[in-house]
């Protein structure tokens, strides 16, 4: 799984060709070299600007401020789609541009390069990267009502006109093979699918979107919610010559920690002179058992506040992005959303967007592959992928190391369960694992959950 | 089922970025339009030189004579792998070229590529399709086997070494993942699954592959068998200024010589001068109720005697892969072989390569999936696609003819099962249906399948 604590090798690779044997798949990650020539190339020409958008322009389709009253009113003589809370959540992703250059759900053309090529071919003949379908099922009642209108008007579940969706195409929802295609399983119990796609409608709606207001869920946590282009803005305001991002729906640890210091030790090395982390956990549906994010909000803030990272030189967001659990498809989602957000360096490690084989006993997908395929996906040439590989507690030193295979006893690994386990049942981890503020965050989430009160959780789960 | 009787639409349509609705989507066939500067500039660059192999130049896997006899001495020492008939098939395709530039089994990065975009990047940045995994299973036992040989020699079923592999890579054989991202499902019953995934190894081997001798099967259709370079000196031999490829399985009918004949119509008026049809059965593996391909052929051959094809303008071979029957992921791979072997436009119909769905009551595949994947598809841009719709006997001309909207019930719809039935049943088709010659061979297969040799199969279909 991915949310082992990890260290980055000593030089990032280019994502580039793999038609032979390279080094991702032969060599550790610490031995995969950086080729000299593009080092050279790059450090004699780090640019000032942001990395370019997909598509070369940031989409943004929130209807601007002195049109809303009357684009409400259009909203209100259209016939109905009610959006359930991963719609909305998609439309928040479109709204602000996370999938640019697309321009609202998805139509067929779109979704059917999505599944059997994981991007698009612009009209200029370039290609950029989308792996995950972002589409919006109806079913037959709805197909019924929209009859032969070219325009629908999307609605929240309060009743609330949210969007409008024009020049629209209607076309079969193929579950079975969007499944198989997407997650490359069709196994009963893949959390996004038993939560959007089982019982949702056997149609798909595709569109040009108009997102009537900037989407806000007033949870305290909207002000963490920069869209790419305040992004873009924060990181031109920091000076930023390089922006790594680092996507997140675990607490963060000081493996973590010290994989992302050590990330932009590299960046200074490579000759950058302000690399800024984007450290950008996963806001959108999780699964049941993954910590919810006002509670990885705070274990962030206080990780933050403990000086394990340094926010002179971090930004903490909010990426607003539904979780697939689909692993190699879905890394590639989660780095090509970080382009337009302003990120040319992308941290990936062991089994991205990975989890247990619903019925078999094993993983999901080959720890290896979420890098090796991203490394390789189209549209994302221009992104530097930085792979990494785990750390663990060392305990001669009483901190989060660099795994030294020569001495492994002198390690303890403490996988993203046994850290839940411990935090569940009010027990600490080694000194050095996590800072006490955050690990205080974790025990008083699951504190939280116990109807006693008791500071146990009814069933003890052993360490 | 892609078995139909059909026809072209008017104008042909160019492989073209499909990000907005496209005509494809919206229109009848007949009536997407080529795009008239396209058209003028081809009309006005007609190339005297056959379209360019995938990666520039073809690749030939077999060892020149003067090496043949070293090369064997040297498979004898090396760790043994044999082969199924399918493994055969495959070496067949890859020894030839019909995959350039893939150079043998894949390795991992070529196997991930295929599976995930349909398409290989090349050393250059340039992109060929690849959409189906060519790929060697070994199981536990083989590998062992192997140990630590970077080279195994590959044997047939009767012990000959046919081929070594160079360079190899072992790694793990995915099953259900390969199966759900090729087929968009992993019901039971896909016939190449079971024929060749579910009891194949768990392993795949990738390497250089190196072929002793020209693959020959000695059942007297070893003359049709034309190896690309091969077709493409028959080709030029010709003068073809355009080639256009037709895939098939199944007895050809007159709806698809109607077809054909008026693809070549349409590409004189285009300004060709001398188009050649490449009339090009599939010679592999295929599912045990299509017809056998000695039956085939022999058809084939008929149809051409009487005149209904016209030999001057026709090359018949056979194409040695094996049939996936995946349909969209599949289809690119029948027109990506085709342009190695030097054609430039290729005629797709309804649910290319598709089947029913092996447990539910429908179509595996959307019918126009197909044709719009290839249209979209990484790699084929060079590929000009010829979509056609469905034809049908014309009951007022007694032959048949492209199908009329307008006057419906003047159209009998003769399904690849009721022609199947009927030549079972030893009855005939209506008139202008096929060349009565080609008919005799079909209802000669299924009373050479009768046990009792009285013209009946002991149960007998009802029509």
């Amino acid at each position: 799984m991915a949310s082992m604590a990890a260290i980055l090798s000593k030089t990032p690779f280019l994502s580039q060709p793999l038609t032979k044997p390279s080094p991702i798949s032969d060599l550790p990650f610490a031995a995969v070299s950086f080729p000299s020539k593009s080092l050279r190339r790059r450090n004699g020409s780090i640019r000032a600007g942001l990395i370019a958008p997909d598509g070369g322009k940031l989409v943004e389709l929130i209807v601007e401020e002195p049109k809303r009253r009357e684009k409400k009113h259009e909203a209100a003589e259209l016939p109905r789609v009610e959006l359930t809370t991963i719609d909305l959540q998609w439309m928040h992703v479109l709204s602000e541009g996370w999938a640019s250059p697309l321009g609202g759900f998805m139509r067929e053309s779109e979704f059917l390069q999505t599944l059997h090529f994981n991007s698009l071919r612009l009209d200029d003949g370039s290609v950029v990267n989308m792996s995950v379908p972002i589409v919006l099922a109806i079913d037959d009642e709805q197909k019924a009502r929209i009859g032969e209108s070219k325009r629908v008007a999307l609605f929240d579940s309060d009743g609330n006109p949210v969007a409008i969706l024009s020049d629209i195409e209607i076309y079969k929802h193929p579950k079975e093979e969007r499944i198989a295609r997407t997650w490359g399983t069709t196994a009963p119990g893949l959390p996004y699918v038993d939560e959007a796609i089982t019982n949702a409608g056997n149609w798909l709606i595709g569109g040009d979107l108009e997102v009537l207001e900037p989407v806000k869920y007033n949870d305290g946590l909207d002000r963490f919610r920069l869209s790419p282009a305040e992004l873009r803005k924060e990181l031109e305001k920091r000076n930023a010559d390089a922006v790594f991002a680092f996507q997140l729906r675990n607490p963060v640890h000081n493996g973590h920690a010290l994989l992302m210091t050590d990330t932009r030790r590299r960046l200074l090395e490579m000759g950058y002179k302000n690399p800024i982390l984007l450290l950008h956990p996963l806001g959108g549906f999780t699964k049941a058992d993954d910590v919810p994010l006002d509670w990885r909000m705070k274990q962030h803030e206080k990780v933050l506040e403990d000086g394990v990272l340094d926010p002179e030189t971090t930004v903490v967001s909010i990426f607003p992005s539904p979780m697939h659990y689909a692993g190699p498809t879905e890394v590639q989602w989660h780095a090509k959303a970080r382009i337009n957000a302003g990120a040319n360096f992308y941290i990936v490690g062991r089994d991205p967007a990975g989890m247990g084989h619903p019925v078999e006993k094993r993983d999901l997908y080959d720890a290896d592959h979420g890098k090796k395929v991203l490394s390789m996906a189209p549209g994302l040439e221009r992104l530097n992928i930085l792979p990494f590989r785990v750390a663990a507690y060392d305990k001669t030193q009483g901190k989060m190391a660099f795994f030294d295979p020569s001495r492994p006893q002198d390690f303890l690994f403490i996988s993203g369960t046994k850290m839940r386990t411990l935090a569940k049942n009010n027990e600490n981890p080694p000194d050095g694992f996590m800072c006490p503020g955050g690990w205080k965050v974790l025990v008083d989430y699951y504190e939280s959950l116990t109807p006693a009160g008791n500071g146990r959780l009814p069933e003890v789960v052993p360490v």
